[in-house]
């Protein structure tokens, strides 16, 4: 299952290119898998505060096919790739909504894997209800 | 006193106008108060880890002169222009550095005003080392 | 007229304080009164592609209120605060919404002023059809 | 041949867990990639300007080994890890450098892969000069 987040390309995004810096697409990544968290009605927030986990990113990739630009529509879908007790890898594709007589286009796809860690930065294991949640998307397709 | 930090525009700093974005000049004003407090030998790290000190802005102003480009060598200057038991002033000056044969040319003046407080955001002094080094540099002109 | 625009605060956002880091606040203004535009049927896009029409900022100012935290959601209520031919300010009100049983919370106020330029940044007028709507909005209150 | 840039920590590029956020280790790489143009005697700005060149990224990867911390003194290592007539890929280190008596830890290491266009950003060759010099960076080792 994929989770689809939308945003708004901000005019801090770009450069003098005139396209979104290639470092925001990450920052749109963070913006997927929040949502996907709190797509199974749960927080990240709520993992740091009240489980005291912390889902550092250990490897972050992107492969970019065409350029986002200012005031673009964009649509983030987001699923999880991969569950381990205290590993998590999400997908990601960003897309450009489609205009009128159009199809929406892809822009890029990418990875990030995370460990689970306490605020000490010891691993941990994923609390059992998140496991179980992320688990039941990766398997419903 | 005016204590001079010298940093290269960055790619990620400029927008889609072929200039820096302007809420970069505040991230360049942090850079300027951080050289200031290292040039009395502190360091605004030690202030928050030694001294439990937060200094969080409560009032920041930037009037931009002449647009900062992509690859310009910047010079911030930074000097205190109020210090009190817990709130400081600092004074900013963004300047172009001189290219041969020319003057070098002010981009932006700012102003930040700080509070001094703990972790939990209650007020509190500034450790008297800190207030003394900082007043002289204000007596100092 | 004030015009609202909501908005999630970004894990990227955040620093070290725990907090919103403060030159985010500007990038923030920056969406308010690009929705603001965008309300009265433009875009901030269409002045600079179809007008040659730029808006530069020339004087920023943010006081700070109350921190805004990690996934809070944010309302940035914007206004024209002032009209003329090649000058715009714009007033901002940043508020943390009303969780249940809560008053939303001020967080920050201020202000952005700009001209307005062609490409080449001689000072133009803005278009007829822009100030019609900007100062029917001072106006209207 | 490896470039290296050294940079201080900002207090804006860290978030919330207390380490450098993720999505900043790619804006370091494009200042090491910066300095590695410039090492040379040309720079990206020329390239542009001169040359009509972009090299817009089509694939970013970073693997993070341990966390960055506000005020490290970052080292970043460069060199071109691949270089036909329009495909350039840079391979980057990140290091924080020896505190006394230890020695200096890697970060991060990634690479960048990009394409050479014309602002039209059609497909076109890189001018022979930065061909012969960053190939020879690739021959020296």
């Amino acid at each position: 299952m994929h989770v689809t987040t939308e945003l708004r390309v901000r005019y801090a995004e770009t450069d003098q290119m005139g396209v979104v810096y290639y470092a925001n697409f990450f920052v749109w990544f963070e913006i997927g898998r929040v949502e996907l968290l709190r797509s199974f009605g749960s927080s990240y927030r709520q993992l740091e505060t009240e489980y005291d986990c912390m889902i550092p990113v250990i490897d972050a990739r992107c492969r970019y096919r065409a350029p986002a630009r200012y005031d673009d529509e964009i649509q983030i879908e987001t699923w999880p790739a991969l569950v381990r007790e205290s590993v998590i890898k999400f997908a990601y594709q960003v897309w450009r909504k489609a205009l009128e007589g159009e199809e929406r286009k892809l822009l890029a796809e990418g990875e990030t894997v995370h460990v689970i860690c306490d605020p000490q930065m010891n691993r941990k294991h994923l609390p059992e209800q998140y496991m179980t949640a992320l688990r039941s998307m990766v398997a419903g397709g």
